[in-house]
């Protein structure tokens, strides 16, 4: 109700956000009209950019603006190392941690009995073609510890056992806790102190 | 920190958005991404519409997407009472609880001898104006219920007396409350039981 049609088809819009309401859409739309020059248009023209460019990798489940990743894309991250995670959010916290310096696969979720997930609903076979076609050496499983996380895990390691060296994110991640919420140092801590699967 | 130079521009864009954090607007990207066709790409657009036509109409100050504001172009509002507030905010408060059916005058903050704000700082002269040339029968104030918004009234009811008839807010406006706060309920209660000033 801002009297104005377009700018109430713009805060509804905000308020769809996770973490939005309506009244912190009216807060923010309100911030992005005093700010338009300096901050909504170019906001608008970059969402507009990764709208129109934003998909999947085909190689890693990853988010990036082209068919294959940046890291996929990059020589560098071709070290023999896949960093297994359940989510594009988790990918992004190692990213932050910036100790991670191989590539990633992206399942999209966890195996689920409950809500009927099985390896194919997930990228798992694509791994197990990645670990035979791009000379891996090990696979590093940073799910999450949660039941489901664990159950994945554990699934992966059955597959790949005796293919590659197969570990996991040891210290420093709190049962129960999930990647997407701990500190880089955590995240730095439990990659580095990875234990090799029983 | 997500890989992808366009992405981590968007969110540091949206990081700055009152109410987001770096890890919110991380959630709420990845979720735009997710929803790219249903919601990102509208929200895009209309963003960009609303970014290259939102400006202050010239009349009241409130902000549409025209020179004259859809609530100063509707003769239907125009019944010779003006309720000035401090803020859109405000005017968009007022407006979602619905009762009120004049036109406003947003001044565009407060006196504050603090801050240096005098009348002509606000747009105090361009009311004084607006009650002569529009045959204004009545002015409400609609100010925040804070020191600066209480002596603006009074300075603003000074200038007014003896010219058209002056209110303000009554019951419901707790002290030191602030409008856009303020539940629609209270806002209706506060407007029907609006006061003379003294
Ligand atoms: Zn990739
Ligand atoms: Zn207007």
């Amino acid at each position: 109700m801002s009297s104005n049609r377009d700018i109430d088809a713009l805060i509804d819009m905000m308020a769809k956000l996770p973490g939005l309401g309506p009244r912190s859409a009216r807060r923010a739309v309100l911030h992005l009209i005093r700010k338009r020059a300096l901050l909504m248009a170019p906001l608008a023209d970059m969402m507009q950019t990764v709208a129109a460019n934003a998909r999947e990798c085909l190689n890693c489940g990853n988010i990036g603006t082209g068919d294959i990743c940046d890291i996929c894309a990059s020589s560098a991250r071709g070290n023999g190392i896949l960093c297994v995670v359940e989510d594009v959010a988790d990918l992004w916290a190692m990213e932050r941690s910036g100790v991670f310096k191989g590539r990633y696969h992206v399942l999209g979720g966890t195996l689920s009995a409950l809500d009927s997930i099985g390896p194919d609903e997930l990228r798992i076979p694509r791994l197990l073609d990645r670990v035979q076609t791009e000379s891996v050496t090990e696979v590093i499983l940073a799910l999450n510890a949660t039941v489901d996380g664990q159950t994945t895990a554990h699934y992966i390691a059955d597959q790949l056992e005796g293919r590659v060296a197969l570990s996991s994110l040891a210290q420093g991640v709190p049962i129960g806790g999930e990647l997407d919420y701990l500190d880089d140092g955590t995240i730095t801590a439990a990659l580095n102190a990875r234990k090799p699967m029983a």
